[in-house]
Order: structure tokens, then sequence, then C-alpha cells
């Protein structure tokens, strides 16, 4: 076990280059990729970047400049003159031997994941496959990216359609899958003859800086693909900016709802993925074992913080006396960093995330709900500072309840 | 009732003009149809056209001479050179016609069905409409016939496909369904651009005539789809024809193996639908009645002629002792003539046909079999010529009987 | 001639009711279609039909209320919970009739659009036809609401896709095409099992009304279609409606982006399409009298109304001493009323049209433009009230123009 | 250029195995891949496999014996049993990393061609790009095979179609593109599920060899592809083998309509891809320099062995005026062993064939043909022996001529 922490933390600070220093000055910056280079922003705006489980500052993301989202913006267009002409034999290419590069770097990006997200290494490694499910997809563009044909509709008339790229297209990436939502993005645009500019989240902005850099590696042109950072300005920026034609947005229903309103007032095609509150229905005649292990796989894993984390569960007839047995289980969920082996939880992303869920557990139980399991108070010895809550499990949830709302 | 059948019996008359006199002599003959013409045949060789549920002989199906044969092909391959070149939205307007007209005449074609091939009224209509729906789905001709384009697959090469049509095709058709498959051939053939020689099945030819003669009313040009009867000499005449350039067969295995190896040792393209032997497990945890319902439905409709006919049921564990009631149902089955009221069986095809059921029940009988219910001995009141036999259920059948292979 | 005047007047009055009185008081009021029944609205506040060849009032044409609009979508919304459960097939069946509906009425059709939008019958004909082949590619939409499956996707995990209807929802169309573009959204709507609200141009409503009246005869359920009228009022209400899910908009650029912007802020899907202003290039190795017909054609046709029309040529070369030919042959087209014979150019939508256009060709003449043919002052004997301005081709015109803005 | 030559051939002989000595009972017997393992055929019936620039003999290809030819099926059918339940992600995978390696070996497999088929080596690197794209095609497989959903298609029926592994497939290759043909066949049928035994060609099975070892190291279990060698009755073996459910040919005519026949006699699928006689037709307003240097490479590349040369040139008007320009290009093509540096023209793949075409041209000399190039006399210096034929062009040819047929 030991040998493992040994051989991932090592590596894990070459690649996030993090200091151990407490002091958030000593912590480096985070770059802008801009027309294929890291590039210093010149702001003085940073916000902290934490490692979930110590509270460490490990980065500063900067709140990149009007100028230099510009300057991504620019280089995205003047990119996108000479992407569009390139066969899609060769955009193929390039997506072939990105899914090959990311496959030789699993594991630094899912240490770069667990690092900045907290979630476990498995779960990291499973972030980043489903990213690249969708990398090795777009390796059919040929086939995808096909028109279609009719001769002779009317006299002397033919027709022929052909799918063409629109231009520079912007992604606005979520906290919770740090290389699969951008992998979602930007390989699709690229390989369709697309260029883009990248907002990853700035909680933990490593794993995207590391794909792109793959990008470049596997032969994508400079400026195809750029990153830019920032908050609620850098998303402003990619709602206005003229010269973007279309945005995919994941996230939570606030800010999905705000840029395809705004997105949509400035003419782009706007695709908004939000929130999901999934429940799941367990039926008596369920086989008990295999569902109650499923049930603690997704309403836990990834410390719940999927978008489609099963968060609640209605136990109908008989079922409702299974859930002794899934407290049980819940409880032997082992609660610690995420590069410890055999973890099973890891800390939420930030200490607002745990105080809202422990304010939930709160109202929770003084509304009368059934605490089966409470979390609130857990402490991982060596990460007393980390964002853990442990497994929770509240009964007797009514729909006007906080906690369900 | 009285009322239905007078109302029926004229109509009949009218379209398949059979003689009510037995002489054979007196029939009149059944026409070619070449170039968009009905076309008295030269030959001398007629085979007998009977009515099943009462083997009057109702006409007189000629087998083409050569020269006619090859005139039907020359009038394919002369339309062909025009109706290639014609817009996949004048095809599409033909079928259009076409659905309206066969919905229009779909009393008048489930007549002629039930005069020459025996099913019922209901199970005649059933077999023009699945046929129908095959007209329907030509009617997407334009979206089903689009090519495909990829522009600049490699330096100053676009790529464009096109769907083509082949040319003549022939179109060999069983006597079971005696709408259905002239109408999964042709109408298919004519969208696509395609001209075809059909040669329906010489018990039951009828219902391609009238098809036929709506596929010219729907526009198609004279020559597009030709009609040629004949047995054995005819099957070869199209497997050997050099400007035949594909062939669709649906009928047994002896014929589509013959069809399928000679087609192919002239270059041709062949598709061979051939027999089956459906088996239905039944197990005890069923719906009992609607299983019953539907088993002696799919068992005895069409007198058990269908291809996909359920003719072996395998009853599982309790569902066993279903067997009393399965034959209760069957029993109930009322078997008469086919434009008959509430007839549910009408007779078998043929003379042959029924003796060599009857064969297979007393192999039964002999090798031991249960005959649960016997139909053998059926006298059906005013059809006592007919080639009924009532429903008839096996038990005990091992796979090594007669009657199973 | 005479005779067919007199026979399209008073089919015109049988449909559109019009009364020949010039007092608007005594014009019909033209209805709502809600739930299957035309609805007398219960407004005060109506906006004049007109007959733009002659400007006498034919109809009024309510600003329905709101409760009015709310009651078509309710309609929709109810009806949506069972059609959304039809089988594809039951909603091609009424394709098939639907499309052969419009191909018996299509005189009918025309007549209506020509009393209301002024164009000529042929082009009325061709208005109604560019809507009719988008009702025949709905015929098609068993094969086009195809999902995918791949089984064994992963251990136990087989995909199966679905194209699910939306619910209820809505088109705005505009007043160039008053047939063809309804066409273009109920029909696809309906075969794909969604329902809708239409709000035709209160300019020319009548052709809508006349389709969802066939929609009804072809056996598409009360509900599932229905039209209320409106300006502003009632394209905020469909902009907000919670219920309707998504829009699909043409026509102008100003409407069409304040309806993307609102109907995106409420989280519809909005399909909106906008202006077009062609260019044609001719050049010197054309054929000259071919090419001429055609720009004639493409310039003047449907009094230049269509949103692809060509209103500027721009001639290189040699092909600038074609503007001489090209003036005497738009000199000879003939201005008169939509319905009379042999007409090629009918009246303009309006009299604040023919006022806009008017005020072009006079400013062209100030900032220097050839006005090489002037329409300006054009007389109809027997319609000096109508809206016409004839064939009119300026030359030299520059980009900074205002009669090239 | 000695040192290129140097580099080459060790690496030739590393790969094929080939004896310096001219003696044929040194030469090395060529396995047979069965069950994933390299087989020493038990026959003592060889085929020598020559150098066609040199004539020496370098391997002895086995006729394979039947009971040889059984196991590479019984392989085949084994593996299918658990090759088919494979994700289509799985196989996806397989074909991901066999790109890569192709990629990797790319050398390799080219040095083995040209040892073997006497091509050059660009020529070569050509064949097996060609064949590459096919295996980069079927990286594609999860979307090719996706089947189709339409729910509700009538009361309680949902369809859902599947595309699914016929079982074992064979392949029959030519001479002409050793690394092509394969590639088109065994990556498609293993990425759909099915299982495949080849039959390369007897003149160059070496790259074939490399190919399936390839498979093997990219992860396709052992018996998804085995390759068995021999000529006429190994291709009778598989058209008549019934575990062998389709058959996909490459090759003559005479060849591909024994295996269409005799296939199709047994049941199977069969893809027969015959031969072709390309014509261009050369316009005088082409851009000559640009037409004369593409009519060379067509018709000279590959030593006109290629199933698409342009092996018949017809110029028209003027253009006819560009012979002895033609003329004067070919002569300066370089006729050399495909592994010497610069060469345009390597030697034809055996005696026969040379044969063969001095008879042709002296046919045409005979029949009064304008000899306008005659490479029959042909010497390359230490090649002496090698099947070396130089460019020639026939004028004045006449579609009667033995040397046009």
């Amino acid at each position: 076990m030991l040998s493992r922490l040994a051989r991932v933390q090592p590596k894990c600070q070459q690649f996030v280059s993090f200091s151990t220093s407490k002091s958030a000055a000593a912590a480096p910056t985070v770059k802008l990729w801009i027309d294929g280079q890291a590039v210093e922003s010149k702001t003085t705006d940073f916000v902290e970047l934490t490692n979930p489980a110590t509270n460490e500052v490990i980065g500063l993301v900067p709140n990149a400049t009007q100028a230099e989202m510009q300057a991504a913006v620019d280089s995205a267009k003047n990119a996108f003159n000479t992407w569009k002409n390139t066969s899609p034999l060769t955009r193929q290419q390039c997506m072939f031997k990105l899914q090959a590069l990311i496959k030789r770097d699993m594991k630094k990006l899912a240490e770069s994941i667990t690092i900045e997200q907290g979630k476990t290494l498995p779960d990291a490694e499973g972030d980043v496959n489903r990213g690249l499910q969708v990398v090795e997809h777009a390796c059919s563009v040929p086939s995808l990216l096909m028109g279609e044909t009719l001769p002779n509709v009317s006299r002397d008339m033919d027709t022929h359609s052909y799918r063409v790229p629109l231009g520079v297209t912007a992604g606005i990436c979520p906290f919770n899958f740090p290389a699969m939502i951008p992998l979602w993005m930007f390989p699709v645009a690229l390989a369709t003859g697309n260029t883009m500019v990248i907002k990853p989240s700035e909680q933990d902005p490593g794993a995207a800086q590391l794909l792109v850099e793959l990008a470049k590696e596997a032969g994508v042109p400079d400026g195809c693909v750029n990153i830019i950072h920032g908050q609620h300005s850098a998303v402003n920026f990619i709602c206005d900016n003229p010269d973007i034609k279309a945005i995919s947005f994941v996230g939570g229903d606030a800010a999905g709802k705000h840029i395809y309103e705004r997105g949509a007032k400035n003419g782009k095609r706007v695709q908004s993925n939000m929130g999901a509150k999934n429940h799941g229905v367990i039926m008596a005649d369920a086989n008990k074992e295999q569902t109650l292990n499923q049930l603690t796989a997704a309403a836990f894993g990834a410390a719940g913080q999927r978008c489609m984390a099963l968060t609640t569960a209605v136990l109908v007839g008989e079922a409702r006396a299974w859930l002794p047995e899934l407290v049980e289980k819940a409880k032997n969920l082992k609660v610690n960093a995420g590069w410890k082996p055999d973890t099973d939880i890891g800390p939420l992303i930030s200490k607002q995330s745990k105080a809202r869920v422990l304010r939930l557990i709160e109202s929770a139980r003084k509304e009368g709900a059934n605490i089966a399991l409470d979390g609130s108070n857990i402490t991982v010895p060596g990460f007393e500072n980390g964002n853990f809550v442990g497994p929770t499990i509240l009964a007797g949830v009514k729909p006007n309840m906080t906690c369900y709302k």
C-alpha cells in the first residue's frame, strides 16, 4: 500500500507542480493555452485551486483578461481557415493518435483528476475512459460526416448535401468530470472541422490542460483548440463573442439557462446539458444482494457528485425492509483521500460543498426525517482538513422537505 | 348472411370470370401481361385453375412459349431505358397512386384470392394488406435511394455515391400469398428504377393480374412490369435469360435452392426466401386464455399454409395440461368455403395438398402419436368436393416421426 | 378568358366568403381553429384582410384573446396525450390521405392564395406544390423515425434509441408563401407524433385554414393542429407559453431574431429561418437566351416576394451588354390581377409594401443609379386601386446605395 | 543508393527467410496459420515462390491437405462461438491496435511485397496503405453495426433489428495486391463478429502471413483468422465446405465465375470482384502536361498489374498529336528491381506473365498495329533473369485485334 502511495505522489507533483507549502502565494499559476502554447495570464485576479482532501492550495487559476480571451478566439478563427479544408481522413488520423496517447497517459490523467477533484483513482480512470470513448467515436468521422445525394430530383437538377463545419465553437465545463466533459466536446468539434475554445472548471482545470497538450502531440495544428480560464466574465465573453458560432455546456441549471438564453440572444447555437435528479425504484422481487450493491455504488460513487448520481431510492413494498442492510453496506464504505488504496469515497470538491451538505442533513433532522446513517462528523486521519462527508442515508423523506428539493 | 354471400359471389364472377360449368373446356384462359396489354398465349399447354372449395375448373393457365417470355423480357428491357431516367419523385407519385388504388379495390382483390386460393375473405384482405405496406414503404423511395457524399477525401478528390437501378429483374411467386408476394417484389423494383417480369403461381395468378392493371392505372408506363405464366420451364427461362439481372424468389426449399444455384451460375443476383418451420414454446406462467387463442390463430389461420405458420407448439411444465382446452378451442373452428361468413378455416389449395396432409395424419397414428383432434374425415355441406381438412392436433410427437419432419 | 374569370371568381367567393361591398364592416370575420372546430373570436380587435389587386376588404382577422390562444394550446396538449401513442403507421396513413386531399383541392387552395396574397394562379399552385412535397416526405415517417440499436455494448448492456415526440409545437408563418410554409410545419410535426398551434400571417390566413380542414378530413384527430390569429402579442404568447416546447419560424430578420431570443429564454427549441438576399453572377459564356429567361423569372416571379428571389444580378464582362435585352424581356411581362389569364406579375401584398418599393426606386434615382426600367407609375385597367408596381431594373447600383441595402 | 539496398536486403532476408542459393530444395517452406499458430504442412505438394526480379526460388508454398484445411475451418468455427458474443467495442479496440501495428510495420510489409510480387517499394507501401484504410474504417464498427428500432408499429408490437454475424467466412486473394486485398477482407469480417479463413495467392503469400500475425498481436483471439495455402483444390474446398457461410473473392474472371457458381450451389453468399479493362478518353482541351503524367502513371504503375490499371487510352481530336510526347515520357521510365531506388517499373509476377505480354506485342505487330514503343527486349543489368518488360505503347489498335481483347 505504501509503495503505491509513494509511487503516486511524486508523479502527481511532477505534473500538477503543486507546492506542499500552505502559502497560496507560493502556488504556481495555471496557464492559458492559446495557439498551441502555454501562456501566462497577465491578470492579477486569481482563484485558488485546492486539493479537496487537504485543502492545500496547489495552484492559482487566472481570470483571463478580455484581451487574452479574444486572443484565444482569434487563434481559433485563424486556425479554422485551414482546418476546415483538411481532409476528414487527416482529421481522423489525429483522432487515432489522440486515442492512443490518452491510453498511454491514462494514469497521469487520473492522478491529475484525483489531486484536483478528489475522486478515487479508479473513478478518475473511469472519468477519462468515458471521454476516451468519444475520441474513439470521433475516429468514425469519415462515415459520420457523409452527406446525401439524390440525382434527377427534377429536370436537370441533382441534389448533393454536405456536412460543413460552423467555425469557432466553445465548451464550458463543470467540475465533476474534468476529463470526460472536455473529451465530449473538443474531439468532436475538431473531427468535424471546427475549432474550439474551452473553459474548464476553475476548480479542476488540470486534466483539460493535459488533454489539449495531447491533441497537439497527436498532430492537431496550433490554434484548433484553446483554453481560457475564468468564471462569470469568461462565460459571458463566450456567450457574447461574435466569432463563436456554437456553445456546448454541461453543468448546473442556473448557469445552463443563463448560457442558453444569452447565447441564443447572440444568435448562437447552444447545447445546454443541465442537472438531473435521478430516482431509483426498488421492487421487492429484485435480487436483493445485487440491488443493494448497485444502489450503494450509484449513490456514493464519486462522492455523489455525478450528474447521473442516484440520489433518491424509493423502496416499494417488502423492499422497505432492506433499509438496515443498505445502511450496513454504506457503513462499510471507506472514506479517504482519493489516491489512497481501497478508498470508496473521496472528499467533496470544496469547503462550500461540504457545508451545504451538512446544512441539508441538519435541515432533514429538523424537518422530521429519520437519519438512518449520518456521515456529518467523520474524521479522516491525516486529512483532517479535507472536505469529507461520510455516507449518509435519510429515511422518511417527504417531497416538501428541504433535503429533497 | 345470405345477403353477404349474394353480394360476394356476383362480384367474384365479374372479375375472375369463372365458368360454373364443370367442363374444363369451357373455362376461360388466363392472359399474359406484356407491354401493358393482356395477351392471349399461343401455347396449347395449359394448367387447370381450380376453386379449392369446389374443385371446379375456373380458368386455364398457359405455359407461355419461349417467344412470349422473351417478348416480356424485351418489353421490360425497352421500358428500362426510359424508366431508369425518370425522377425518383415521379416514381414516388406512381406509388402514391398505386397504394390508393389497392385500397380502393381491396374487396375485389380479396375475393379473387378467396376464389383461387381458398383462404377466408378476412385472411385474403390481410394478404393484400401485408403487401400494401410494402407499396406504402416504396413511397419513401426518395429518402431510401439517397447515396452518400464526402468531399475532400484526398487532394482534389470528392466522393459521391449513387444508388442506380440494375435493369430487368424477375419475381417468382408462391401460391400461399398471391397478393402479398407480388407486392413485395414489383413495387420496390419499380420505385428503385428497375423493371420486372413476374411469374405468379399457376395455382392462383388472378391477384397478380389485378395488381399490374392497377400499376398501369397508377401511371406506371407499359413494359415496366410484365407477367408470364408457367411452371418449370418458365422458372428456368428466368434463371437463364441474360437480360434478367436479378431474381427474387419466395417459395419452397427445393425450388429456392435450384433457382439460387442456376441464377448464380448465370451471374445473376438471387434473393431466395425459402421455407420455415416455426416452433412455439409455451411456458406455464403465460396468460392461458390469450396464449391458447393466439396459438389457435397461428396454427390454423390460412389453413396452416403461411410460411410463418406455427406448426409446432412445445408445451412446457404445467402448460402441458392445457392440451384439452386447446383441442376444445380448435374443435370450435368453423370449416367452410372462404367466402362464407364466419368461416375460420378454408380449404387447402389442391387435392394433392389434402392427400399429403391425410397421409401425414395416418403416418402419425401408425408411428404412435396421439391424435388429440382428427380433421381427416370432415365434410363441408355444399362443398363436398373441396379440399377441406379439419383442425388436427397431434400430441406425443417425436422428432423422428414422419409427421414432424 | 372571360369564362375562366367567371369560373374562378364565384369559387373564390365560396371559400373565402368575401363581401363585394367596400364596407369593411360588412366583411366576414376569419375564424380561429381550435380543437377541430372553427371558432369565432370574442375579440373586438381586428385587422383588415384585403385583396391586393383591389384593396377591397375581404375579411377581418381577429387578434385572438389570451384565453383563446390558451385554449388552442390546451387542446394541443390534450391531443398530444393520445397522438404521441399512435402508431407511426397510423400517422403515415393520415399523411397519405392528406397528400391526396391537397391534390384534390389544388385549385381551391391556389385561388385562396391569389385572392389574399396577390400572386398569379400558376404561382399559387407552385406555392401549394412546394408544400405538398413535404407532406409526401412525411409519408416516409416510419423510415425516418427509426432509432438505433447496438447490442452488447458492455457486459449485460444493450442500447436501443428511439425518436420520441416533444409535445406541443408552434409555427409562425410569413405572408409570402401562405400554403407552403404551413405545410413545411404541421405535417412534419404531426407525422412525428407532436401536436401544433399555427399562427398564419394575418395578411393571408385563408390557405392555412383550408389545410387544417383537410388534415381533419384526412383523419388527424381534433386538437392535433390548431390555428390562432394575431400579430405581436400572438408571437409573444407563443414564445412565452410554457406548454409549447418548440417553435418553427419563417419570416423576416427582426422577427426571427426576436423569436429566437425570446423562445430560447423560455427554454424552447427555436428554428428561425430568416431572410436572404440572393445574388446571381452572370458570366459571358452562359447561354444568353436561357439565362435572360431564367433571370426574368427569378427576379419578377411572385412579384419578387419570394425569400429566395434573385434581386441582384451581377453581369460580368461581355454579359454587361445584355442589359438592353433584359429590359426588353422585362417590359413584356404582363402586370395584372393574379387570377387574370396570362398574368406574369401580380400586385404586392399591401399598400405599405408598394409605397416602400416606390421610395426605393426614387432613392436610387437620387443616388445616381440608372433606372433602366421604371415600373413606378403603372396603371392596371380595372384594378386602379391595386398594389401594382411594374418590372423595374436599376443599373449602376453601388453597394452603399439605399436601394441595395 | 548502395546503402539503401544494403539496408533493404538484410531486412528482407529476415522476414521472408529466402535462400540466396538457386537450389529450390534449399528454399524454406511457407507455413499455414491455424488457430493462431504457424503450422508446417504435411503435404508433399509444393509450389515454388519466386522473386520476380531474379526468378530465384525464395520459398515453397504448400498445397494444404484436406485435413489441414478442415482444421482451419474447425478453428474458425470454434472461435466464432466466443467471438460473436464479444462487444463491438472490444472488436473496435482490436482494430485500433491493428491499424497502429500496420503503421509500425509498414516498411517490413512493403519489403515483403516487393520481394515476392515485384512492385517498387513506394507502390508496395501504397498497397498496404489502401488496405490500411479499410482497417481504419473497421474502427467505426460500433456505428456501422447499428440496427434500427421503431416502437409501436402495431398494437403491442415494437420492432428492433440487429446486425448479426454469419459465422465462418472465407477470402480468396489475387497476386496483384497481396496486402490490400487481405485487408479488405479479414478486418471487416472480424470487426463484424465473423471469423475467417484466408487463401492468399500462392505467388505472394508473405504479406498476408505478416498481417495475421499483427492481428494476433492486436488481441484478436486465436482461430478468428486462419490462412490456408493452395490452388484449385483449396478454392473448391472453400466453395464446398458447409461451415463456410460466405466467400469474398477478388481476382480474374474465370475464377470469379467459377467461385460464384460453385459457392452459390452450396448455398453460400458470394461476393465476386472480377476484372476490369479501363479506358481513358483524352480530350484536346485537357491540360496536356498533367494528363500525360497521369496517363503514364496509370498505365505503367505496378507494371500494369492493377485491376484498375488504365490499359487503353483513346486520344480524341488534337489530343492524337500527343502520342510522341507520351512515348517520350514512357521511355524515361526506369525499369529495375522493385527495391532499387528510383525504379518506376518493376518486373511482372512470373515468367508466364512475361511470355504472355511478349506474345501480345508480337500479335499486335502482325495484325498491323503501330508499335510506338517496344519494351520486349529490355535487359536490366544485374537482373537478367527477371520478368521485366519495358513500357510499351501500341497505336492504331483496332477492337478486333488480339492485343485489345
